[in-house]
């Protein structure tokens, strides 16, 4: 099948980007001497995780259990769950470490490290887990100076049925930077707040087995990650307009994009409307502190060429691209094919049920998307 | 399963509500002498439908073809496509038709009324198409004054194998009023033009099966509904923040939430972080016109008690919610159930594959949501 045969609006995966992005990441993150323990929350797709997973070291970073239960499944049994654990979780999470060499999870509360050594003692289990840091996101973690960031790491290790991980960071403000100087230097500093807090730990006679850190735009930027073990990166995979936009990669380098038909046009506004809306883009805008007219996405054609174009709004099952000039007025009938770049791919591809899998102009396969909770 | 036991985060929806929304709309629209044809694009729910629709007229307007398949197997088989059908869905649009009462498409273009006649003379069916009318809001249709207006319904009426419904509009832009009044005018407007119109046409000796109009904002506010045959509002059925704010509902009716757990406390910074993020709400912001602090969804406890808090920003996995007092810091801990009142239901429950069905407190059954195209 090629594209002017697949429905429309439909998610299209570029392979060869793909399997270009993972190989550099891969290569990347192994120079500077750590682990990769990808992000899989960016395509919840097992194999597009095998794409970015050497045999011998298939572990990787989730952000559901869900996701955790679908790919302890299909084989991927060392599994890290990065959103703060929460009592509601416990049962579910206990259910699944029995099945998984290892599942870690993570908190930066001192009740919740009691609670979860207390339940895991009930089901006779031992746990994984790690102390969730703030580098300066200031959206989950213990600050480094604070006497919690000693005492929960004690308080894990001194547990009865919990192991202490290590440390674990996202320097999630980074995609907040406007210019690439100040994305590297925020990289520098989610290292050096890691290590220095490492350091620290270790002076106060707390093992710290792991310190992990990532994003993907610090770990392509980062200089070196000296004192590091592992690396989160999830993005990179698939790349999007915002990371291009912050300097992360290259246009050339995104992969994910989501084919659309004109389904009206109108002269006079020189704009048409695509049966790709908010559903199928979702409604994130993107890189907006760098470039503020990002829209809802770059429009390309089918071959992705970009035609400077942006979705401008979106309602539900419609998307609106205006600006047009008269050439290309006259050649977008209803009908015609476009392809659009997201803005935000993780967001993008959680809004489908399946990737078309694009390879050599053609579409080869179609890979399952595992959503919900 | 009361609220307590049930996993985060998940959609509940309130039946009492849902059953009071929809008996209140079909006795409005019913009094107002036109037919209900419910819009299922917020729902996608075959339980919710047939809650809205009575039995001896089960008639649905459907946004996506997958929707209309769904539905259509179901029992629903006098359905109205209502995004202009474009040349890349004929095949699957007739392969419906043929199994439908009646399926009506829509469209604003002449092309393709010609293309559709040609592709359904070659199927050999008889296919339903509407005017689609641009009443005001610019997104897509003909204007009533132009040429086009009666060139293309002139052409549909002599096509051998279609049949000419009648004139749709949706008048969108009443979701940017800023008061009451603005909106009862544009509801007015809404339905006058489409009524002069049909006249008009009338008088161009083309015979109008149907004036179809419609929207939750306008539905909701109009003072009659002379001349117009048929009403598909939509986001009535559940409500939401928005339109509460606008003035189509009270905040009472709103019958959809997201149940959230705390899984991250700030004291520092008077926040906490919730397991519903942008996937689990969807990044719509909602009635940002008349309310610019809407944040992504207001904050109620478990009974549905308004907090007087918002969502104020999304990543993937977390809500942050913030700007809180000392007393209700305190009461929040890791969790803590919260449920989210959605500021565009239609898009949150397109975020998740099921309701969770609650009734006098208890989460009563699972509806399954049918999404994709």
């Amino acid at each position: 099948m090629n594209l002017s045969e697949l429905p429309t609006p439909a998610l299209v995966l570029d392979v060869a980007r793909v399997r270009r992005n993972a190989e550099r990441m891969q290569t990347r993150v192994e120079q500077m001497c750590a682990r990769l323990r990808p992000h899989i929350k960016t395509h919840k797709c097992v194999e597009v995780a095998r794409l970015q997973t050497s045999a011998r070291s298939p572990a990787l970073t989730v952000s559901t259990l869900a996701e955790a239960r679908w790919f302890a499944a299909r084989g991927f049994t060392d599994l890290t769950y990065a959103v703060p654990i929460e009592p509601g979780k416990f049962a579910a999470a206990i259910e699944l470490a029995r099945e998984c060499e290892r599942l870690a999870l993570i908190t930066d509360d001192a009740d919740i490290s009691a609670q979860l050594n207390a339940e895991a003692r009930a089901e006779n289990v031992k746990l994984d887990l790690f102390l969730k840091v703030d580098c300066g996101y200031h959206r989950c973690g213990v600050e480094p100076e604070t006497p919690e960031a000693f005492e929960i790491p004690r308080r894990i290790a001194d547990a009865s049925h919990l192991r202490f991980a290590g440390i674990l960071t996202h320097a999630g403000h980074s995609y907040h930077s406007r210019s690439l100087e100040e994305l590297r230097s925020l990289a520098r500093h989610e290292r050096d707040v890691m290590v220095e807090f490492a350091a620290a730990l270790r002076g106060a006679d707390i093992a710290v087995p792991v310190v992990s850190i990532g994003s993907t735009p610090t770990i392509s930027t980062v200089e070196h990650l000296e004192g590091v073990d592992e690396a989160r990166p999830g993005n990179y995979i698939f790349f999007d307009a915002f990371q291009a936009t912050l300097g992360s990669c290259r246009f050339e380098d995104c992969a994910l994009t989501v084919l659309a038909s004109v389904v009206h046009r109108d002269r006079t506004r020189r704009k048409v409307v695509i049966d790709a809306g908010a559903i199928a883009l979702s409604k994130d805008r993107g890189a907006v502190d760098a470039d503020p007219a990002c829209g809802y996405g770059r429009v390309l054609d089918p071959e992705g060429l970009d035609l400077n174009l942006r979705v401008s709004s979106l309602s539900q099952e419609h998307g609106i691209i205006d600006a047009l000039d008269d050439a290309l007025f006259d050649q977008l009938k209803v009908g015609t094919r476009l392809r659009i770049l997201a803005n935000h791919s993780c967001l993008t591809a959680a809004q489908h049920p399946h990737y078309n899998v694009l390879e050599a102009g053609r579409i080869v396969d179609r890979w399952q998307i595992q959503r919900g909770w």
